[in-house]
């Protein structure tokens, strides 16, 4: 077995009064091994006894924990852990472990159900080892072959269901090279051994399909999805897998997007297309995951009438209610892309009769790539604590399961942000974001700040004064990232391509839908219906006024939604040219005090992640100083406005 | 052997009148069998004879036709070819072919001699088989080996000689990979079957070498010049190299730049640094040509005191008279890098008493890569008739034999534009900047037009009307695509990296010291010395004071030494804004009448030759289009001010 980084999962248990355990089950599962084996890892103190137990795990008939949910109590040192399937006795055994090494020993007995059904992981990788989008090196599955490491995968499965997710896609969406032939028998078999390992952890296996793969795969000379021979062809690809795999979760695809091909292709609808796939999955139960990520990413830029955030509802919105029940739509937080900031996806909540999964980036694609701190939580909640307006006002995620008709297959996924570098994620900084994730996931009403706190205190041995230290850093980052690089939601402002550090004007005069419109006199895209693209009419009446209102629109929101002169006055009471000076100089500044910071952890922290920390906080620095000459600059050099301070821009 | 494009020596001269040759030599030379040849494939009507011949090359002593030099006389239709060496012979055969192809026969007798003693190409072929700044295929030399197409060398050896080229180094100046190596007895047995072809058609070859070989092929700890084991290292290394290849030309250099170790590694000079390889070649009379490209490629951007401009001569006009009578510097045609409108390099006419030679591009790195027609030698003509202000005014193509202590160690250079592409350069059209480089080092004298002309009657079979037609295009190319692209020598409002398409502010915030300054009232970078960088005492009182003056700055010029507001009114007595629309709506104009023209042509044309120029003028159009939109645009946003005719710009 690897000896990697074992991130939360580092600290076992020993204490001598848990010595011994004992397991109640009818199941015959893979995941009653598991158990075993995370106790002994866990608690290596502890040994199998069939009386007198301290942990005592028990399956019992309790409609109320769910198939997931467990309840843990406890009497002296004696712990008794209740579910009603063997996984939830492994969520149980991983909560006390949590609890336990947390210090939160007062919160006995604790019922914990999982807020979501669906809590997922879409990985990027590609089968020639490289990660679309990753910033901790190659793919923990694939190296150009299966990389076979056993060890690692269940090493990642451990961490992932200690957060509490239970489906994985392991296939970049983007299904290139090798990767189409996943689906052929060949390379199944080597499917199902990383199948089998996440199966024991409680945790479906999908995979990433390519729309044309009936081409491709099957050679025939169409992928229409009304094609007979295309439907067989789907038919007998599925029976296959299942007769390989029958743990199988089922399809991940993303069609008609960013160069893929898809139903438009053949002038169908995307509910043609998915319900298609769907159907020959049914039979075995499967789930047919559709991303929504599609729009015209070959639009002239002085085409103002053409709104790339328009272009999920206006595909989806009049498709509700006709996908297939084991279809589900996977909707990305926002209307863009993953921006640092933008305002919730207008989807949520106008679709009433198709399941959805709401999707987010762990991965840290335009938020500082694992270079910079970016706490991604508090953003995660944002989106999940919005209330849509419609219903009750039902925040997003009440909608999730409240909207699809089926509440089992609904939930929540994000995209991978682990790698093969030693610590997993690049930044060891950034192991919280899919700590983070998996926990926020499994409970919706955590806070940003229980979360942080629980990490650190897994991952690290720090003082209080000390986990204090490092949870200000972490929950300030994400606003100090806004802070020094886009601007109040106006979105891409970095470079081209690989989409870190600094380009104003990168993707100004660019096909990609994506503007900011500044001129000498003012900046941001208008999206009234008044005025400009009427993308505020997707939302509800509540926060279509919101929204279309510049006075009542929120500021952080306010270039998003408006074109606003450099001298308009925010609600916070300083105008936009102003607010761009003062949070790029206090950006650099709260970076600086991260440094310091960090700096003063120095002795309580291994040498490893001291020194992986430090050298991640100097790019950071560089790259936010970047930020902030050229960002001043250029609104300097357009508005003619200097900074009130008096601060040095350079001109 | 090959089948590839045979370029402009595709028409063999089949005149019954000239069916006989005869050689008169005493020289001992491959060249002998290089003319047989030649006559075989140029004359193919033609056989030997020692009588009455119809060819009579003969070596003869006259001291005014120099090494190189030949006459043609003609009586009724027997040619008699006068040289003093073969070389000389090769040349005039050469030329009498190209004098017959384009009916020039009213031009006899012809006496030709080379107005610059070295008339190079620079290959900038990576071993891998890769060309930096390459639009034409992949390397003709090498593919991960060598690539031992000798068939392929032969015909680009022909083509090269046919124009008069005696030079050639054959890997990139950035030299890197298995590429260091080449310089080891083992791949020189390569390096020496491709010298062998070179050799029989009059060209030296040369090898770029990494300043840092020393420690990469050496294993020595330095490569200081000073250092004696690294001389000892050099002169054993040029000892091999002499002893597998004796007509060796010797080495390329460019150190201390991009990335580049060099003698600033070690606190040493340039001089230092050029004299210790040149040392190491000095008994065996080899020439090391070294690189004046050198400049600091960290600065900030904000940092208007560094100006790269001044660079090369600020480093190397304080060595002038200290380098070894073999070292060459090698100087750019602009101060900064191969822009489409640059002023001529300070350093041309400042160096005195150090071996020079100019450095061109052919190559379309920013100037359209081969996809935009760019007939580039009316900017090579601008360069050479520059009179450059020092003594008598001489111009540079006078200072370059007339300042360098050695004539013959003098000349002009250029980097090669040709790759495996079946027409050798990407575009048909491109193997006019080829042969135009080529005749325009032998003559400096010829016209653009003269040059264009040729080349179209030894390319193509086109009715007079339609060569008018064609050199019409060619000879506006350059200033159409000025027009199109970067307005008034501000330069580099390229994509970075790739250098093709627009991105104005691509360079504006980067570490490369090329900056425009545009801000809402005026652009450029002002380099006076009154209120600039002071670049413009770089030149000779004449110049400076020309420059210097906003008033007689030349307009082609003007914001490469000025930074103006947009309402100031040219000499042209247009506006900078002004003319920033013009030419870039003019600009794209001339695109689509060059492809109405082409198109008119179609018939005249072979079918590849027709398609491949459609193709290209196609790409060019829309990149065209593409620059007129973003400038005028982004020019629009910034100064607020209208067109003067009302044309459509987007806002």
């Amino acid at each position: 077995m690897d000896i990697r980084d074992l991130c939360w999962l580092v600290k076992p248990v020993i204490d001598s009064a848990i010595k011994t355990y004992q397991i109640d089950t009818d199941s015959v599962s893979p995941m009653i091994d598991t158990l075993k084996r995370e106790l002994e890892e866990l608690f290596p103190m502890i040994t199998e006894t069939s009386e007198n137990a301290s942990i005592h795990m028990q399956e019992v008939n309790d409609s109320e924990l769910g198939e997931e949910g467990y309840r843990i109590e406890k009497v002296d040192c004696r712990y008794r852990i209740s579910a009603q399937r063997p996984c939830g006795l492994l969520y149980g055994l991983l909560g006390l472990h949590r609890i336990l090494v947390t210090g939160r020993t007062d919160s006995f007995p604790v019922t914990s159900i999982p807020s979501q059904a669906i809590r997922m992981i879409n990985h990027w990788d590609n089968f020639d080892g490289s990660v679309e989008r990753g910033y901790a090196g190659g793919s923990i599955f694939f190296d150009g072959k299966f990389r076979e490491d056993y060890g690692l995968v269940r090493q990642y499965a451990r961490l992932l269901a200690s957060v509490g997710i239970n489906a994985v896609s392991i296939n970049n969406v983007n299904v290139k090279g090798k990767a189409v032939f996943l689906i052929n028998k060949r390379m199944l078999a080597d499917v199902k051994r990383i199948a089998d390992i996440f199966t024991a952890y409680g945790i479906k296996l999908f995979l990433s399909v390519n729309f044309a793969a009936a081409m491709k795969v099957g050679g025939l000379h169409t992928a229409d999805p009304l094609d007979a021979s295309v439907q067989k062809f789907w038919t007998h690809i599925v029976e296959v897998i299942y007769s390989v795999i029958p743990e199988f979760g089922g399809f991940l695809v993303k069609a008609d997007s960013e160069g893929e091909s898809g139903p438009f292709t053949y002038n169908r609808t995307h509910a043609d297309g998915a319900n298609m796939l769907a159907c020959a999955l049914e039979p075995f139960h499967g789930i047919l995951i559709w991303r929504c990520f599609v729009y015209n990413c070959n639009q002239n830029w002085w085409d103002r009438e053409t709104d790339r955030a328009k272009a999920a509802y206006d595909i989806f919105c009049e498709l509700d209610g006709k996908f297939k029940d084991n279809v589900i739509l996977q909707i990305k937080n926002g209307p863009i892309d993953f921006q640092i900031r933008e305002p919730v996806s207008p989807l949520l909540g106008a679709l009433r009769r198709t399941n959805q999964i709401l999707e987010f980036q762990i991965t840290q694609e335009y938020t500082g790539q694992q270079v910079d701190l970016c706490y991604l939580v508090p953003m995660f909640k944002e989106v999940l604590d919005f209330k849509t307006g419609y219903e009750k006002d039902l925040s997003v995620k009440e909608i999730l399961p409240a909207f699809s008709p089926s509440k089992k297959l609904s939930g929540i996924a994000a995209v991978s942000n682990v790698g093969m570098d030693d610590n997993w994620t690049g930044s060891k900084l950034a192991q919280l974001n899919l700590y983070g994730y998996g926990r926020l996931c499994w409970d919706n009403d955590l806070s940003s700040e229980e979360i942080a706190t629980d990490w650190i205190r897994q991952t690290f041995y720090l003082s209080k004064e000390s986990e204090k230290q490092l949870r200000n850093i972490v929950l300030t980052s994400r606003d100090t990232y806004e802070d020094y690089t886009v601007p109040l939601s106006v979105g891409f402002m970095c470079r081209p391509g690989i989409h870190y550090g600094v380009d104003i004007d990168g993707y100004e005069y660019d096909r990609w839908g994506t503007y900011h419109y500044a001129d000498r006199d003012g900046i941001g895209r208008d999206r009234t219906i008044t005025s400009g693209t009427g993308f505020t009419r997707q939302y509800s009446d509540k926060w279509y006024k919101i929204y279309e209102n510049v006075n009542t629109c929120p500021d952080e929101l306010l270039l998003f939604f408006h074109h606003v002169p450099y001298t308009y006055r925010l609600q916070s009471g300083e105008t936009v040219i102003q607010h761009i000076y003062n949070t790029h100089f206090r950006g650099v500044e709260k970076v600086k005090e991260y440094i310091a910071v960090w700096d003063e952890l120095k002795d309580e922290l291994d040498e490893e992640t001291y020194q992986n920390g430090k050298e991640r906080f100097k790019r950071q620095l560089e790259n936010a100083m970047n930020w902030k000459e050229a960002i001043n600059t250029y609104f300097y050099r357009k508005s003619g406005i200097s900074d009130e301070a008096g601060r040095m821009i350079h001109c």
